[in-house]
C-alpha cells in the first residue's frame, strides 16, 4: 500500500483532465482532480460545443433565405443575442455537471480549486488551503489565447473567451488572426448581422491547410460579405470618446468598431503552477516537454493536452489520456499516435480535411495524382446560392494510397470523420473507385472520380 | 465495316441508358439512343432528384422552430405548393437539356421517341414511323409504380409520379406502402403540413433494413405527428361527392382524405417494346433476365438498370452502363459488382446504411459484436427538438471486420457513402478505433465505440 494521499492527482478539468481520472478511478485507483474555473474545460466552456452552438445560431438567416427558393414566404426575424447567450450557459452548464458526475461516479474525488504542485508528490489545494500527495501526478491545464501584450491597446480588445459571453452583439467587429478560431468566428459574427473584417498577417488564412480550401473558402466568405485583409496586422487599438474603438492597421487603414477580436495563437497554461518546485521542464513557448509517453522529464509527473502543445484538439487530449492510463496504471505502455488526424473547421462552408495538403504531398511523393471537383450542393440549385462545393483527394500514384483528403461544403466535417478511418486503414484510390454512389449525396463525388484531374511529378504539376 | 445504320441502340434515356451511349459515343461508336417521354428518367424527372428537392422544401418549417433555441424569433411562413413545383421543373429542365447534351457532345444521336424492336437487329422509332438498324441493342427502359389495379377504386389513386407535379398541395393524404418512397414522401408530405397517414401490410416499415433503424424511424416519425399503421392495407377507394376520397381499410377503418398514393413497389417497362420479335427472354414480374455481363439470351440485346430488376438504384444502373461499354465495345469483359451497396433513405430523420443488418449477419456469421449508441445531435441540445440519432456497428468477431453499418440521422446518407467505401475495402473495427475523433460531430460516435453494446453468438443474443 502506498503512503500518499492519491494514486493519481490531475490537475485540471477540461477533456483530457477528466478522462484520465475518470477511468483511472473506474480501474480502481485513488484519484482526485482539480479545477480552478468550471470542468469541461475549453472544449466544453468556451471552445468546441459553445462555438458550434453558436455556428448553428449564425446559419439561421441562409435557411431562412434559401426557403425562398423551395416555395416559402419567411417574414423577417429578429435575434436576440442575450437569448443565445442563456440558452448556451444553460447547456454549457449541463454538461459541466455531466463532466463532474462522471469523475465521481468512478470513484474520483473532485477540488473546486486552483491546485499547485509543491514537490514531486505534493499538491496544495489553494483555496483549501492545505497540501495532498500523490504518486502519480498528471498535469492538464490547457491553454488559453495568447494576449499579445505588445499591442498598443490590447487591452481594449477581446478573445475567443470573451466573444462567446459579449453583454450585446456588436455592429461592427475586426478580428485578427488567420487560423481556425478566427475563421469561424468571423463567420458566426456575420452569420449574426455584424460588420465583420478579418485581418491576418500571412498570404493566405488557413495556413497548413489545403492552398484550395483556403482560396476557395477565402472567396466564399468575401462573396458573404466579410471583410478579409491578408498581409496586414493591428499598429494600435485607440478607445474613442464615443466608446467605440479605432484599429489602426500597419498599411494605414482605420477601422471603427464595436470590439476588437484577437485570435493569435493560444499559450498553454504553464504559469503559477509550481512547476518548477518539482522541476519540470518547459520549452519556449511555455509548454511542458513530454517524451513519447506524455510523461516529463520527472517520472511520476506526465502531462497531456494543449498544455504540452503537441496537437491541440480535443479528441487528441481525450486520446493521449487513455494512452497515460494504459501507460502509468495497466502495464501496457502506449504512445498515442498523432498521425493522420481528420480536422473539421466550422467555417461556412465547412472545412473536413485529413492527410496531407497537395503541397506537403508534392514534397514528400514523386508522384502524385490529384482528383479536384467543384460543383454546386443540390440544396442550392433551388435556393439559389452561389456557392460552390470543393472535393479533392491526394493520391500517392505509386502504392495507389489515398493520403489526402480535402472538402469544403456542407457537412465536411461529418466527411473528414470517416474519411479519417479510410485514410487511416490506408485505403487506395482503387477501393475508393470499387464503392457504388449513394445517390443523390455530395460525397458520392469522392467515389466517381475515375480521371485524374492533373498530375503532379517532383513536385511539378503536368496535366 | 459493319453493315448496321448504328453500332449501338440505346431504348430508354435514364441514367443508364444515357452512360452507356455517352461513354460508347466518346469511344467512337456510332450510337443512337430513343426516349419517349424525357431525358434524365426516373432519377432526374420523377424520382430522386425531385424527391430530394421536395425533402428539402418540407424541412424548413423544422429550422423555423429550431431557431427560437438559438435566439431567433421567426414569424410565420407561408408555403406556396405551385412555386416549389414550377421551381422543381425548372430544375429538371435544366438536367434534362445536360444529359441530352452530354450525349449528342460525345457524338451519339438522340430520338424523341418510343423505339421499339422488330428483330434483333432492327429498331422501329414510331413517331419517324421508319426504321434502323443496330448492331448492339441495349434496353435501359427502368420501371414504373405498380398500378395495384386489383384493388377497387384505384384509378381515384396516385403514385409516385403524380405526387411531385399535383395542382394542388392535399388537406390529408394516405399513402400504402412500407419501402423507401412511401416513407419518404410520407415525411415531405408531413412536412410541408399534411395531415399524413402511411399504411402497410407488413409488421415494419422499411423491410430488410436493420430492425433498429425500422423501430427507430417509425417512432420518431410517429411522434411528429405522421400516423403509421403497419398490418393494414386497403380494401377499396371511394370518392366522395365532394370529391374528397373515402379509403376503407381491411381493418374497417375509413379514411377520408384528399389524396390517396400508392407506393407498393415498381415493375419493369417492358410492355410493347417488340422483346418478343426477338425472343428477349422476360422473367415472372417481365423483367427482362440478363446473364452476368447484362446480356440477355439474345447475344447482341443487352438489359441494364430498373428493367433488369437487380438493383433499382440509380448508381448501379450507371455501373451497370460502365461494365456494359467494357464488355461490348473494350474487349475487357466486366460483371457489375452488386455486392455492398450502400444507401440512403431520405426520411427525416434520414437513414444511410451499407453491408449486413443484424439479422442478417446473425445468419452468417457465428461471433458478432454489436456496437450502438443513440444520442441528441448537437444542434437538438438547443432546439429542443426531441429526436435521437441511432449509430450501429456490426462486425464480425472473428476476422475483426465491420460488416454492418448503419445510421439514423442528420447526414446519414452523406455517411453512408463514406462507410460504404470503409466496408468494400474490408476495414476493421480495430481501424476504426485508431482513427481519431472529430469534434465535435456526429459522425465521431463511430470511432469512439470501443466496447460492444451486446454480442450475438450463434443467432442468439448475449451481453
Amino acid at each position: 500500500m502506498t503512503a500518499y494521499d492519491y494514486d493519481l492527482f490531475v490537475i485540471g478539468g477540461g477533456s483530457g483532465g477528466v478522462r484520465a481520472a475518470r477511468v483511472s478511478a473506474a480501474l480502481g485507483k485513488r484519484v482526485a482532480i482539480a479545477e480552478e474555473f468550471r470542468f469541461g474545460g475549453t472544449c466544453v466552456i468556451r471552445g468546441c460545443v459553445p462555438k458550434k452552438l453558436y455556428v448553428y445560431a449564425s446559419q439561421f438567416p441562409e435557411h431562412f433565405e434559401d426557403a425562398a427558393g423551395y416555395g416559402w414566404t419567411v417574414p423577417e426575424a429578429s435575434f436576440d443575442w442575450r437569448e443565445l447567450v442563456a440558452n448556451k450557459d444553460k447547456e454549457i452548464s449541463r454538461l459541466e455537471q455531466i463532466y463532474q458526475r462522471n469523475v465521481e461516479g468512478a470513484g474520483g474525488e473532485v477540488f473546486h480549486t486552483r491546485a499547485t504542485i509543491v514537490d514531486r508528490h505534493t499538491i496544495r489545494l489553494e483555496s483549501e488551503n492545505r497540501t495532498v500527495t500523490a504518486d502519480q501526478i498528471l498535469v492538464a491545464t490547457g491553454g488559453r489565447p495568447n494576449p499579445h501584450a505588445a499591442l498598443p491597446g490590447h487591452e481594449h480588445c477581446i478573445f475567443s473567451n470573451e466573444a462567446f459571453d459579449l453583454p450585446e452583439l456588436p455592429k461592427a467587429i475586426v478580428i485578427a488572426g488567420g487560423g481556425y478560431i478566427a475563421v469561424e468566428f468571423a463567420n458566426i459574427f456575420h452569420g449574426l448581422g455584424v460588420e465583420t473584417t478579418l485581418i491576418y498577417r500571412g498570404k493566405e488564412i488557413l495556413n497548413r491547410f489545403d492552398m484550395d480550401l483556403r482560396r476557395t473558402l477565402h472567396e466564399t466568405m468575401e462573396k458573404k460579405g466579410i471583410r478579409i485583409l491578408c498581409h496586414e496586422m493591428f499598429k494600435a487599438i485607440d478607445k474613442r470618446p464615443d466608446g467605440r474603438l479605432d484599429a489602426h492597421l500597419q498599411g494605414g487603414e482605420v477601422l471603427t468598431v464595436d470590439q476588437v477580436m484577437l485570435a493569435l495563437g493560444r499559450i498553454p497554461n504553464t504559469e503559477n503552477l509550481g512547476l518548477e518546485n518539482a522541476g519540470v521542464e518547459l520549452g519556449k513557448t511555455g509548454e511542458i516537454i513530454v517524451d513519447g509517453y506524455s510523461r516529463t522529464n520527472i517520472d511520476n509527473i506526465w502531462a497531456i493536452g494543449d498544455v504540452t502543445n503537441r496537437v491541440q484538439l480535443t479528441p487528441v487530449a481525450i486520446h493521449e489520456a487513455m494512452c497515460f492510463v494504459e501507460t502509468a496504471f495497466k502495464g501496457n505502455p502506449t504512445q498515442p499516435d498523432h498521425d493522420c488526424i481528420a480536422t473539421a473547421v466550422f467555417s461556412q462552408p465547412e472545412i473536413g480535411t485529413v492527410g496531407l495538403s497537395e503541397d506537403d504531398a508534392a514534397k514528400k511523393f514523386a508522384n502524385l495524382e490529384i482528383y479536384r471537383a467543384t460543383f454546386r450542393p443540390m440544396r442550392h440549385t433551388l435556393s439559389g446560392r452561389q456557392e460552390k462545393m470543393l472535393m479533392k483527394l491526394v493520391v500517392d500514384a505509386d502504392t495507389r494510397k489515398v493520403i489526402g483528403a480535402h472538402i469544403l461544403g456542407p457537412d465536411a466535417g461529418e466527411m473528414a470523420q470517416l474519411l479519417g478511418i479510410t485514410l487511416k486503414a490506408g485505403v487506395t484510390k482503387d477501393d475508393f473507385d470499387r464503392t457504388m454512389a449513394v445517390h443523390p449525396t455530395a460525397a458520392e463525388e469522392l467515389v466517381t472520380m475515375y480521371k485524374p484531374t492533373y498530375l503532379v511529378r517532383n513536385g511539378e504539376r503536368v496535366e
